[in-house]
């Protein structure tokens, strides 16, 4: 194609909305353009990266026995009422009412649809296992969108859901699906870990996921040095913590109240009483998706992990209300405790870090008071008919798992596999007749792929200071030919030749026949990241040469005119290997 | 791919809540099943089927310079507002409220999002004209969703827009759409008619719309026997209507004022007065978007045609509430008549057919009662500063054109080309400079094709008693092979062998590997609508034939084995021959 014809908006200034390289670049390589937060309109040549990224999916995904289908965006609240899904997605889900009245959600994901088509259409073994996959926009109602497409409101995710007469099948499908996504991964050139993962809202018994490590990502992953583990923050289990000295909390005596008016924050109660954090102990109150009130104890230095609190209790959860905390401490926020907390709620965890403190300061269920000397076990339950241990937070630098310690590392979230079991289709009926006749719910599985966080997050690992670096497999365009003097009659007729043979060969090519400076046209092609390029200009065309270069090379390398058509093939090729599974 | 891995839940009975012969295919073929009222997801024939259809559309759009791009489907609603087509629009747009209180809608057409983009990405000339369309999801809350796809609250659309810096240009991009469309019909294996059509709310001065004709379809399109006039109901022009001979109405005495207690409608009136619908005149009170009041008058067997008074007005209306008709009539809905209202209200528009009225029964504006011997510019004006005659009805047999009679045809719109020249760009800011530096609004025209709507009409124009019968361009698959004895071993080898060979020559190729019995695969295959057939039994194999069969051949040919393939390639270049432009 023609760079004259096409709608490619560079950029010089970096827009001072984005704050990472992947947004800055895809707005300044006129990519796309933001339509409202969280929105963004795909403009020619993001398109053609995003569809060439749904190409690669799609051949892999038909090619691992998915077969493609297209489920509706908008979605009837009720299913989702039948899991119970409603009240786990809450506001992050859009809703709206339809003329007639009936709530809408619009498409977060579509297990409940999937799972009511499977309730029926699938009746019997023999129909299994099958495996149905969509490429389809999906929605979130993001409180604060950033990153551009990273977290938007308004998104492309491939999803596939299997559907399994047994474990071993669900084995199998799950793991067909995890080797397709590290093809899919490879074939976009994308660096990839995977990691295991907490199922969070989806439920299930098993998840991974695949990330991109990059210093900007969102998501953290933890791993042991050896690579023997490696999970996502979510899901990253710790050892239990040694015990540690007493300092500043004072000897283990009675618990004793102190007045601490106007402090708000942890670091403010430990100003106050010349303490540390570490020896603080913050009591957190739920409510779950059923109603019950659940008090969570964490160290003060800790942060609660709200995906191994929702995987524990086994139902969604959230933060409670000023009334509910009012109700149940008789203090104003800010100064529970769990001194007699147990008996008031339904349930109390208490994290394995508090259990192993010696004593703490906590809350005093009392308005401007807290209490020191409040010892793990004596002061207030850590076992008992609705208390228990667990593991609730997430990990921090210096914690080890089964001995080894563990370090840390950003990326960005790019796909994660479930195996979900039972959860989905007992509660919509998609059950099966087994060779004996017998009625049993299937198994399911579901895999999904965020499809504009692939090109977003190879932007974000492969640029440099002058744009987007691509690989071949998802650049908008392979290679570009740069006219260099579009009034010289023979430049003209030579880049044409070169421009004709390319996509006579079948190489995607991009002519930029701009009347332009030369300057303008070679930013322009570093900044949008065509992995090769061909000079065409009258001074090495004097000497029949042309300039080449990979987006990668320092320098260009002189090369006959005549055959720079074979050389660009041949780096192509090469380009592709590391591409090719 | 293998019958027996794909989900291809055929149906024998026809689903009661399907009407019309391409809805109750559409679901006995398997291509589709309902999520809820006007929601499908597409199985895999289905969804085959469609991306067939979108390839097909979006090569003649990338051939014809259109450039593909991907707009958001929530659109913040201030964009509607901009261009006041929120109002226009009303109920049928799906609207929500997001979590920080902005109100969005669902795409129902992207003029606005393009529009605006335009607007900070056109700054010249020298950029016109460009052609950006997209291939995505629209909604509409439809009233009664029906006809399956036909009438669905969410379908996909491919939707095109030009930005052209004068009305030459603007002609040839429109130009250039129209015979893409009329390429991609072709391709498609639809018949069409090209006929004018009203802009409805659209707006903008010239529009044709592509119907395929058929006895279901909700769309009428108007025609000369000719062929010189062709027109969609809602933009046939009428020639006025002759003078009729008065019947039961009385002479042309003076205005009377008759009691009508407890009559609802028009032939109720008629009923009790020994009159005709012809012989009274339907005073409608509409309200419009600058919220004016015009009051419009029908013939009592005419109804009025929406399209045409919203393009006379230049703004959405809609009919009136009862507090606005009470307040204005003081009398009660049912009972507003023209004498005296052109006074009060903001408008009067007469149909050319009430002006051509001797006289007429109308309301009286007094509850309970009519008037008889009302006539057209005695008793009430039929012209002055706010009063009119125009045509705003809709066209029934008996009307003509120019002197010529006016037949009907029911038929399926496909798609819609519009000249909307500068209605959005004035609007939202599309401005360019031209030659000499001055700034000018550009002009602008927009090209739909639904696509969801290609298939089901080629199914409703194509199918027959035993189910679909599709072009090869998009059917899901262009050949079955179809294996009848899967126990033996020379018939499956034989049968493997044709869809390998088949496979590889390129064609599109579904093997029936299911072991079912004869009449079940025939009368799946029947159903599915495939063009071309192979069928490999044991009794034809032994002398060394198979059945070779078109989707409309009455019968099968018998044929060598060895020269299936070549056989079925050809003529599936001959199915394709008439597919091709």
């Amino acid at each position: 194609m023609r760079y004259s014809q096409l709608l490619i908006p560079t950029m010089k200034e970096v827009p001072a909305e984005a704050e990472i390289p992947s947004h800055q670049l895809m707005l300044r390589a006129g990519f796309m353009r933001k339509l409202a937060s969280g929105l963004y309109t795909y403009l020619p040549l993001g398109w053609r990266s995003l569809r060439k990224i749904m190409d690669i999916i799609r051949s892999e995904m038909d090619a691992s026995n998915a077969q493609e289908i297209s489920m509706p965006i908008i979605q009837p609240i009720e299913l989702w009422q039948k899991t119970g899904r409603d009240a786990d997605y809450g506001s992050t889900m859009c809703t709206f009412e339809d003329r007639h009245g009936r709530v809408n959600a619009l498409a977060p994901t579509a297990e409940e649809v999937v799972t009511s088509l499977a309730a029926s259409e699938i009746s019997s073994y023999k129909q299994l296992p099958i495996n149905l996959y969509q490429i389809n926009t999906k929605f979130r109602d993001e409180f604060r969108p950033r990153f551009g497409v990273l977290r938007s409101r308004e998104f492309i995710m491939k999803d596939a859901y299997s559907f399994n007469a047994d474990a071993e099948s669900l084995d199998k499908s799950y793991r067909e699906m995890y080797d397709a996504y590290c093809r899919i991964f490879q074939r976009c050139g994308l660096e990839y870990v995977v990691v295991e993962a907490e199922t969070g809202e989806m439920g299930g018994s098993g998840s991974h996921q695949f990330t991109t490590p990059c210093d900007n990502g969102e998501d953290v992953i933890v791993f042991t040095e050896d690579g023997e583990y490696a999970a996502n923050l979510e899901k990253a289990a710790v050892d239990p913590m040694e015990k540690f000295q007493l300092d500043g909390v004072g000897g283990i005596g009675d618990p004793e109240q102190v007045h601490t008016p106007d402090v708000g924050t942890i670091e403010a109660v430990c100003g106050l009483l010349g303490t540390q954090p570490a020896m603080m102990i913050k009591t957190l109150i739920f409510t779950t998706a059923n109603g019950e009130t659940v008090v969570c104890l964490i160290r003060g230095d800790h942060e609660l992990n709200p995906e191994k609190l929702v995987s524990l209790l086994g139902q969604g959860a959230a933060l409670s209300g000023e009334s509910v905390i009012q109700n149940l401490t008789s203090a104003a926020v800010g100064f529970a405790g769990p001194m007699g907390l147990a008996e008031k709620a339904d349930q109390m965890i208490v994290d394995h870090a508090v259990a192993a403190m010696p004593a703490g300061v906590t809350g005093a269920n009392e308005t401007d008071y807290h209490i020191k000397n409040v010892v793990p076990g004596r002061d207030f339950p850590i076992d008992g008919e609705n208390v228990q241990v667990a593991d609730i937070r997430n990990a921090v630098l210096g914690d080890t798992y089964e001995g080894k310690k563990l370090l840390f590392k950003r990326g960005i979230e790019v796909g994660q596999v479930f195996k979900l079991g039972t959860k989905y289709t007992e509660k919509l009926g998609a059950t099966f007749l087994d060779e004996n006749g017998s009625s049993k719910p299937c198994l399911m599985g579901c895999y999904g792929i965020g499809v504009n966080r692939i090109l977003a997050s190879a932007i974000e690992i492969l640029h440099d200071e002058n744009g987007c670096v691509l690989p071949a497999s998802i650049a908008p365009f392979e290679i570009e030919v740069l006219l260099l003097n579009s009034d010289s009659e023979a430049v003209v007729a030579k880049a044409e030749q070169i421009y004709s043979e390319l996509k006579e060969a079948g190489a995607d090519v991009l002519m930029d026949d701009r009347k332009a400076r030369p300057g303008v046209k070679f930013k322009d092609a570093d900044l949008i990241g065509i992995p090769l390029r061909i000079v065409v200009g009258d001074r090495g065309l004097a000497d029949g040469n042309v300039e080449i270069k990979r987006r990668t090379d320092a320098k260009p390398a002189l090369i006959e005119a005549d055959k720079a058509v074979t050389e660009a093939l041949k780096i192509l090729d090469e380009l592709y290997q590391p591409l090719t599974p």
